[in-house]
């Protein structure tokens, strides 16, 4: 039997807090008996909360927070003065070792902050990516960095190919996955200055799978396992998946509502079609983990349901038993 | 009337030259009465198409070009030393006013060169962009730079909102129309140093209607009509818009093959899904022109068939009526 994860859940982060979190949480611990889960937030609402569940109360503690960032709040400055937030106490758990994990719905920016300055980055890590899974074709790919570091560097670059890797290899399962970098053409002359630079570093790179430029194209046909780019790149990349897809289904379902013999075709292939947005829905996937640091900080969307904060607790625990941290440590310190 | 206006078309370029080409043009001429196509290639391969075509042979001219450049070929070597190609001399056809607009389906990379080398800028035109039009929710959005500027500066993107802002007002017929700067989250203070730098500079720009940042989930919704961005990220922009659709439709009418059920259904809403893929599809709208030249220079997809071909040759008619390239020399010279 694998040890115990502790993980600590922001109970006030996201749009659906604290119902769908604290819905979340109790699921985890009927999927997983290796969870123990720690409510972060104010106390009397995540308890009323908790309330209408059956659950084993030995395996889920709250932890009062009584203050809450919210997303429109510049990050460094809520970090600094928002200690009792459910944000910075849930890190600073992580980073004094109550808990391996962090999982929060909420702000952003002040969980990339949060990530950086309460948690810390493993030593020899330059900048901690936000790595999610995104659907494709053939499955999944992890995409870094989808927004932690705008105006990166070859070297940053480099260092998210190796840390995508090990996050596929080992919470995939997927052998010597294969990494491209996205470019605006195949070719290795192709591309801006950053591009250019980092192509031959990653071409060098024996540690890793690399097989060259991939087109945005080819993204969702599933070219590589390991999406490597600069964040506002990844965070375009990202955002737009999410957006062409949702549109592109309500302009089908509205289609489907035309007629008569469309609304009756619409029944028949309806179950199917839930099937195939399914395989599309990023929130079966769970959330973007923080690479890098001190420790496990995952960042699930705002618009999280239990689904997707159950999906996610569930990774933390594969994320600890495979020591994602310590292969991250060895690779980026061989260097 | 309107005066004629004269197009060369590469018969040569794309994967379907050149008989979607020539089909186009022929189809061209039935829809819009005051064009003019010189079909620029290699004489006997047009003449065996053109042959199949019943068509008024005084609006089409062949004009032979023994060369082609090729896709893969390096740009600016190949505009260069292939004198005798049909990308060349259809561009020296425009500088010499022999045609007022040229249209290919071949390389990206030597009708970017081309137009810049062979065409020329307007005065004061710091970088021409390239800016197709994408589907959206609401109709169509003018997305600049899709990929001509990597690494462009902040004065690029002024320039390439107030280009856009005429295009889509004076070809589209929208009126005041709105102009986004493609950014990864909606405050001021977001963003990458290029679009920080660039944000309060449109925000002063009193020729246009600036509405702030536009994230890359709010473009398919119809955010704003003119799309700002540097070519990078417009690449991406374009490349994913087309890529996840094309992947979720096929993953849809896979799901709807499944079974007897759904296959029925299928048929039934095939109809309708017909006519929401067609709003998705990028060859309704023509191609896309390289903006700021001294005439007109449109790249098409190299998957053009004789529709987009169609479109794009009736985009042209209007471009010259509406005397864009005049209207693009007063706004930039008036800095």
């Amino acid at each position: 039997m694998s040890e115990i994860t502790k993980v600590a859940l922001d109970a006030m982060g996201g749009d659906h807090a604290p119902h769908e979190i604290v819905k979340g949480a109790v699921n985890a611990l009927r999927e997983e008996s290796s969870i123990h889960v720690f409510l972060v937030g104010r106390e009397e609402e995540i308890q009323k909360e908790l309330s209408a569940f059956d659950y084993d109360k030995s395996r889920i503690e709250i932890v009062n927070a009584t203050e809450v960032i919210e997303t429109a709040e510049p990050p460094v400055n809520a970090i600094r003065k928002k200690k009792d937030s459910s944000i910075v106490i849930g890190m600073k758990m992580v980073k004094d070792g109550q808990a391996d994990a962090f999982v929060s719905a909420g702000s952003s920016g002040a969980i990339l902050v949060g990530g950086q300055v309460i948690v810390g980055r493993i030593k020899g890590v330059e900048r901690p990516p936000l790595a999610p899974l995104i659907p494709t074709e053939k499955g999944v790919s992890l995409l870094v960095d989808c927004g932690a570091n705008v105006d990166a560097r070859p070297s940053h670059l480099v260092q998210f190919a190796k840390m995508g890797s090990i996050y596929m290899e080992h919470i995939l399962g997927v052998k010597n996955p294969t990494v491209g970098i996205v470019n605006i053409g195949a070719e290795e002359e192709k591309g801006n200055a950053l591009v250019k630079e980092t192509f031959p570093l990653l071409k060098e790179e024996k540690s890793i799978n690399f097989i060259g430029s991939v087109e945005a194209r080819e993204i969702p046909h599933g070219h590589s396992d390991v999406i490597v780019c600069e964040a506002f790149a990844g965070n375009i990349i990202l955002k737009l998946f999410e957006g062409v897809g949702m549109t592109l289904i309500n302009q089908i379902k509205k289609g489907m509502m035309n007629s008569l013999r469309t609304k009756i075709g619409a029944l028949l292939v309806k179950p199917a079609l839930k099937e195939t947005l399914k395989t599309f829905d990023t929130a079966e996937h769970g959330g973007a983990p923080l690479l890098g640091l001190n420790g496990l900080v995952v960042k699930t969307h705002g618009s999280s349901k239990a689904k997707e904060i159950r999906n996610t607790l569930v990774q933390c625990v594969t994320f600890k038993n495979q020591r994602i941290n310590e292969k991250i440590r060895e690779s980026i310190q061989s260097d």
